[in-house]
């Protein structure tokens, strides 16, 4: 593993934990932490449970003790990291955004469809997809349980930046982060939405803002780096990034990604209406997913509240009796079990890094199209989709 | 009274109650109702409490017994009587959407303006400014209690035509209804994102959809009418409309308005964050407002669900003790309050033509956007923004 | 109609309104309200829209052109008037709880009964039944919805007393309230378990509190009354019922009432447990009523949460369209429009006299319970119940 | 640890977990499993990272290199491992319910007494007391924010007994569960009412149910066990308990522990209201605590609801960002972080033997009040609470 901050520990956790509770067709062995200062990936290799520590990834990717990378390092290294542990026959699984840029992410995704066909397989950290309820939502939805998707309606609302005092970190600094909101949770609820609905957003109208210009510059001793004016550094991301979308189907979609909520702390929601249903969920009650079934008699017809705990909930038949739920973590811990059976099985799994460059594509969409006052901007499909998906003219149906 | 269907049954229930339970100014007297149909009017008036029937508005307007008149017909007719009926010197009070094109809309704003002038006064019906609880979020705002504004995020949420053999209706014919989601519903949320934050969306980005372009149509009789194909009709207006806009300060917002979204009776969900707290509110639960207050310290800060029954709460002090919740209509009632109280003391009602007209012209930009594939479309302000707000270029970005 | 307070508010409201959106088989006439003050009677007159005052109850009674006596007075006047008006022919409508002591509710229910053979109709005015969720909670019960009755959890909390300093009122002294949280609140518990359930309670183990034992007496005057001590007086009620319960069926239940609940304003809640399902309702959210159908699948069951205001669904037809709510005055037009059904068709209106005495006798078992240390006391059945209903001792136990 | 069923799994995850995201002053390690046929304790070790297997758990505690041991077992093997395990100088924990009867908890409570002053610390395992909602809801009421407590509301709802075809199991066998719905779930609600009020249950008034007499037998194989009538055996356990109760201070408490409450899967329920505000927990949204506070503003008080994920809430600066909520199994970590802690300490663990005997000493009283219909019977104190506690005579005021 590479790297050992906040998704450090959530992957070491969902190492740890997984073989424990699923029957894994490989029993992984934590063995190798990556970090630059040997004396904190040692500290942190102790905590976290890896048995060494490296100080240059290069070193671990030619290992042949190796057999799979997990990168939780930020944005910027993921593109040099994975496509030297893919090119080396390593399997890879990397942290969300996948890459900080569209260059980068076309590069990882040509190097992944490369390397599977040598067998080493790669994969796209979106754990939101390994929440149980979002899981069933897909099966629903999927099944045909909702019908045909009409709308998508899908926010995630954080509230870390509403305090114009709270410091800078590289997660404000586009050369680290690639973006803001929009990179860091707005991708997500891309993602979720083409996990659920099977289909792809394919023209975006955006807007971008960034609230807070200039915050107060926090030193690793915690009081103000710099002299003069350089107490307070400028943010060069996005703090919001809301945005119209068109789905495959044509169908209209409504995206907010904002760390700017006051009282939202981690508010991923998404609603889908069908022709036939509806599911809705709010991660701030991730052990139940809301379903309407548009088949129930309306004397008695209203949104289900589904406590998605029992044996037949995607995952939970692994776990605790009905009724007993799981926390954030426990989406890394599936997220690590679909991918070693989907290694096992010799398998592509999903996320794919095509899934991740697909993401990529819509953020830069968004950009693109907030930079030209919300124009309505095609996602680019990198000439693939082309001969299969409607137009984007014959979408929108405003102007027919 | 002109018109008699669900708005005509809701501003009657409105004119018999708020003398009930309000020490009014005046005292409203039910005069005159008025119909095409003598029979069908007459039978009406009987069940709504007026006193006499008339089938032309125009011999109404000329009465001198009559102060104020109330219009509940459709769109496309306010103009025509508002218009004269201010001429003649009455009061009036006037469904929403105000008209059914911008042109119409300038028309009844001017009108209204000359006729203040001579004391005749006007207000538009939008109700929702008088459920107690949006009328606290209201001013809870203006007390600076969220601080300033950051974002909107607005839906309202219908799902009455999901079913795609739900019946052709007035509402579903560009030239009677206008529009179809945008000025039903979705005025209704650009007006209360007026209303709470005290500022205007003056620019937009829009796509609207027509779900299902053919509907049966049934007749009076419940009969289909017609012959061969004719068993259905073209859908005219828009089944949603979804928009991003910037308000005056800058700040973004979201809009949904559908009639698609199965399980959503009447979701009128509004979020408001600002810098110092947030508000939010759903219309399926009416008596609640949510209030986050950033000032609260961390560790027993969440959204309170204020039950907006209290006597300190807007327009609760006339009714039941705490606990005991209103209903949809009680707004009608609160509306008929005001109005009867700014007549008597001759001051302008809110919301005046003008704030019907700002509605308006958000609409129409809506339209505009959405036929021009999303292009972000300055509302027009008539002339009277250029000199005072933000330029669309300087939107947004504090300290830039 | 007898008495112009709150529930004199809400029964005008209600006679007023109801033949504005049902269709009565008879048009009532508000013709005259008693008070005993003539100048406040008048005035309550004027407000509440009732043509005529009389100041002694007793000469209504006589009237011949008075059909129907509404009685809105506090509890320990009720037996007097109710069984006067009844001898005089005059069907009754009595706010509840219908009496002070068990002595006169039996006295009452005799009058009723004797009256009901000569014409006279009676009914005791438990609104809550008419809340139009607990009207459906009620027939999917009755329609074996939940299958057998199980289990019955209620609760009524109010928090107007919480605060100590909160003044003595009549409804303190149990010289005219006949009991605190008991007979005000705990009535309406115990009947809506009788009504949704179908079933009686039987017997009952019993606690009440009074937590504060003085409390501020405030004048008319807003002054204290009295000198040296006497700015107390003392609380003659209980603040807190909480008891344990069998139903007729032996299934057990729970019941707490009480005015010291921060938080909770009226906040009525009842949940009964099945054998195939369940159903769960809250005041604070009226409109709704949460069922669990047991049969739904397991992947996708959960407790829908039911927006009781469709067509189908009890009393909403007449009033507006789905996802537009109703407040706590309509139950009120909902038990006139009942009322005058039952009278127009000369059957017995319900809840019934009977039923009322039902309830008073619950009431009058928890008190002996409680002023025996919880013993579990049956309710008195007045000799009816004893050859068909089970033994306490062969109660519950399924199977024994 | 001695035992691997569903307590076993949820203890080692505890074990496992806990000094990876706590600094604890040992390092624990997961040493022996003790299961009765060594290839299931053998494979269950493997599972769940055990090093090593015994049979007989008399072996283990008389190990030198064993410093504590974890009884995971059913009730009735506690005490005797319990006791042993404490005289051979290890520390324990013992999963609640601590033990089947009264006369074993006093043992064990004295042994862990005799114990302690030796040096070898003693915990039950009320698991939930470690829910950071709960346990933020303790400090709340400890530091005085909802004042003094007035009344306590408790449920504890389950249904996965509500089909009655469900099969026995050994939780349906009072030889070895001690009791049904009562010791397995109810104990858990007395024993987090005696936590978060700093009180003790002094008296119940109870009814234990059970409403399904016999049940479906289920072999190992899965078929029905024996011929003729032995395809279903008797339930000797309680499927249902309710009672009232009064807390050391006389407030007045209903409590309900059932498994037949159709589409309540783990809704342990608690609502205290005290003289300056309430707290309200439910655990089906288990990272939510709500709080009312009365000395908010009228207009803006309500139930918070706060999110129980901020770093200063308890246990939680150990885990995620703000809004990344826990699980059921976090609790468990929790637990063993406390029992570490203690123990390195040499301070008594919370909750003590005594704390156990505690609730065994309710649990034994709400049994004789339910043999006795009802009767209120006071909580045996062993004898210490009578000096300084009320007695029963004046904590109940209805009499006086």
């Amino acid at each position: 593993m590479v790297g050992y901050a906040f998704m450090g520990r959530a992957h070491s956790q969902a190492w740890r934990v997984a073989p424990r509770f699923f029957d894994l067709p490989h029993d992984p062995v934590m063995q190798v932490l990556v970090g630059r200062s040997p004396e904190r990936a040692a500290q942190a290799a102790r905590r976290l449970g890896w048995a060494e520590v490296e100080t240059d990834w290069r070193r671990v990717v030619e290992r042949d003790d190796v057999d799979l990378v997990d990168i939780c390092t930020p944005g910027d290294t993921h593109a040099e990291i994975a496509t030297a542990a893919l090119a080396a026959g390593k399997h890879v699984l990397v942290e969300k955004p996948m890459a900080n840029t569209l260059a980068e992410a076309e590069t990882m995704a040509a190097a992944a469809r490369a390397a599977a066909a040598q067998g080493a397989l790669s994969m796209v950290g979106f754990s939101y997809r390994r929440v149980p309820a979002l899981a069933l939502a897909r099966d629903l939805v999927a099944e045909g349980r909702i019908g045909e998707v009409r709308q998508v309606r899908a926010q995630y609302l954080q509230d870390w930046l509403a305090d114009p005092d709270a410091p800078l970190s590289w997660r404000l600094d586009k050369a680290r982060a690639g973006s803001g909101a929009l990179g860091d949770i707005g991708a997500h609820i891309v993602d979720l939405t083409h996990f659920i609905t099977g289909q792809r957003v394919v023209g975006v109208s955006a807007m971008l803002d960034t609230f807070v210009a200039e915050r107060p510059v926090a030193t690793s001793t915690g009081a103000l780096r710099g002299t003069g004016g350089a107490d307070r550094g400028p943010v060069t991301v996005d703090d919001s990034a809301v945005f119209l979308a068109r789905l495959s189907s044509g169908a209209p979609a409504t995206f907010e990604a904002t760390r700017f909520a006051w009282g939202r702390k981690n508010a991923i929601r998404i609603e889908v209406s069908g022709t036939a249903g509806a599911i809705a969920f709010d991660f701030e009650d991730m052990n139940v997913l809301n379903f309407f079934d548009a088949a129930d008699d309306a004397r008695t017809a209203g949104f289900r509240r589904v406590l998605v705990t029992e044996p037949d909930h995607p995952y939970m038949a692994a776990w605790w009796p009905a009724g007993h739920g799981l926390g954030y973590e426990h989406t890394f811990v599936h997220q690590v079990v679909d991918l070693v059976e989907a290694v096992a099985a010799g398998e592509q799994p999903t996320p794919s890094f095509d899934d991740g460059l697909a993401v990529q594509r819509v953020l830069d969409a968004v950009e693109r199209s907030a930079a030209s006052h919300s124009t309505f901007t095609p996602v680019d499909d990198g000439g693939a989709r082309a001969a299969t998906a409607p137009t984007v003219a014959s979408l929108s149906r405003e102007g027919a």
